[in-house]
């Protein structure tokens, strides 16, 4: 397990004063994403009730009996088809309690048949961000697992550029399944989300997938993809050439680089996640393409391939050292062609730390 | 393009008659799977609101203006970053409307943010289940799709066995990769879900993913994988033997092979959907193993691999012709081995049609 233990323990620990602060008795976890955070286990089907005094019961079904054993050594589960029901019924019966709920994630129905069934003495109170806040900055074990998936995905960019699989008469698809297979052999537990591989016309649209389509000589390529290993995942956009390109994409190239290189620069503990975007902002504005980067500059990377913090026009607060912030300006000029070039970083007091750190100069391949 | 146009003017009439039945003047789609299988957009944010006389408006964001116009020509659509008040706004400003929502995919906070920002002319009235009800009976393009993913993922694990990429000294890892890179290039989008290759004692734990141990002589191998075409999933098991298993797998293997048969020869339309999870389970029981078998039988597959209907000991409604449903028991021992089996069905009138056709006589590789 490359995660260990006490970080588990340390997180509710963290959580649970944080509740005593907001004068919540205890939280009801149901994102799956938030007990696996705080407890490491990672089944499909679970509950975590967590008290203000870092006291702790899970509940899962009987598929996951020996698993969550195996992976939350330190709370005995309750193994039930009644996750809730049974894990409310755990509290004290003499006290009342104010019981708070991932209102973010419970849907609108969740919540109402929750409402109908927890006892009299249990006050339900919709929470919003509570197990987020703590995400945003991650601790050093979380840091090293980031900077190890984001090195698989990296390193297999590397190895399918340097095979020379993407070239002119191969598809898009098999491209995307050279990459997969090469990050899943080194480590990775999936894809963090839809890989994509852009091609010509296709890459003016920045969230195209992946087609049949045929990559063509002279033909600008954009690949955004990203591994997962421990429920953690990366996320990194390199944008080549496959023959010699046009004046025209060269230019929009070296505006987009110059602009996330301005990004990254900016990119320091204490700047305003608005001045952040500014940054990447400013330069494609200046280079008259501001109308054609039609997305925000960046998000955080962790446990969801997009997090807090929000690197975008409307931002609000500042970087701080632990965060991991995307930087990835694009350029799209509909039906012609489009470039994104994107790096994750860590935040640290001085220079941020690139952990995606494949050279970004355009490549003709 | 996969899907024919019509489909999904079609699906949208059908689903307007049943809002107009509840007395519901509009509805808001917020689920982005019911955005896509009603209007074929696969962006990842967008809205649709669709009145009660089938008239629609989809609205999405900057990063989507290209894309939307090209998958979704039949409506105009609004290219907003405040998708859900934009489309209220649309609705006739002299008339009071009971707009529903889909609250079971809405969370709870976004349902009282949605409260506030409403006009006081527009009731909110919680939905369960609208959508999805039409979901249930696929129609002829969804089974053709249904069974073309399938047969990739199916064909995908027979190469893969043809090629003895199945044997012992590899890492689940590694047979996962060389799987998925089958699928793949056979033109999958992706993986349904998190691929299954779970050897030896880890074929034990019905939902172990893939780790890095080696597959040993002797062992049980299961697999269980999807494909997905245009947003449509697939979903099998096999379990195979690398090297002579033991007497007692072979035995086990048999009681399963049984109940997958049992299972799959009662699923035919009128059927309850308790009595099929039944006639797997009786086999199981009947053979002693009833405490091992620690799941359903079976669940529908389309644009989510697990929906409607749920073939379990609690399953509501009988079967119907146009529904899939996996057949998939298993048994498994905690710390020894497990085994599962598992094929997709289309429900007809007679027979079941099997989209997951190899062989399920046990293959010792």
């Amino acid at each position: 397990m490359a995660l260990a233990d006490t970080r588990f323990s340390n997180r509710r620990r963290a959580l649970a004063a944080e509740l005593a602060g907001q004068r919540i008795d205890a939280l009801l976890v149901t994102n799956l994403l938030h007990v696996r955070y705080l407890t490491n286990f990672s089944g499909s089907n679970s509950a975590l009730l967590l008290r203000k005094d870092a006291g702790a019961d899970i509940a899962t079904d009987g598929r996951y009996a020996t698993q969550i054993r195996h992976e939350v050594p330190d709370i005995e589960p309750v193994i039930t088809r009644s996750l809730i029901t049974e894990l409310l019924a755990l509290l004290d019966g003499d006290d009342y309690w104010r019981v708070g709920v991932e209102a973010d994630h419970l849907s609108y129905n969740e919540y109402q048949r929750l409402q109908k069934a927890v006892p009299e003495r249990v006050t339900l109170v919709p929470l919003s961000g509570v197990v987020e806040k703590g995400r945003l900055v991650k601790d050093e074990t979380e840091l090293e697992v980031l900077t190890e998936v984001a090195r698989i995905a990296n390193d297999a960019f590397d190895e399918l550029v340097a095979a020379g699989e993407i070239r002119a008469g191969r598809t898009e698809r098999e491209v995307a399944a050279d990459l997969e297979y090469r990050m899943r052999v080194k480590g990775s537990d999936g894809e963090s989300f839809d890989t994509i591989v852009a091609s010509g016309s296709n890459s003016s649209r920045p969230h195209h997938g992946v087609s049949d389509r045929c990559i063509g000589d002279g033909e600008l390529v954009t690949l955004d993809f990203g591994a997962i290993i421990d429920g953690y995942n990366s996320d990194m956009t390199r944008t080549v050439a496959v023959g010699e390109p046009g004046e025209k994409a060269r230019e929009i190239y070296n505006v987009v680089l110059e602009s996330q290189l301005a990004g990254v620069a900016a990119a320091t503990a204490g700047t305003a996640l608005a001045d952040v975007d500014a940054a990447c902002r400013d330069v494609i504005n200046k280079a008259g393409y501001g109308d054609y980067f039609v997305h925000s500059t960046g998000h955080g990377v962790g446990i969801d391939v997009h997090e807090g913090p929000a690197a975008a026009r409307t931002g609000k607060g500042e970087l701080a050292p632990g965060m991991t912030l995307t930087i990835e300006p694009g350029i799209y000029l509909p039906g012609e062609f489009g470039v994104r070039i994107e790096d994750t970083l860590i935040i640290t007091d001085g220079a941020p730390q690139i952990i995606t750190p494949t050279s970004k100069e355009l490549r003709v391949l």
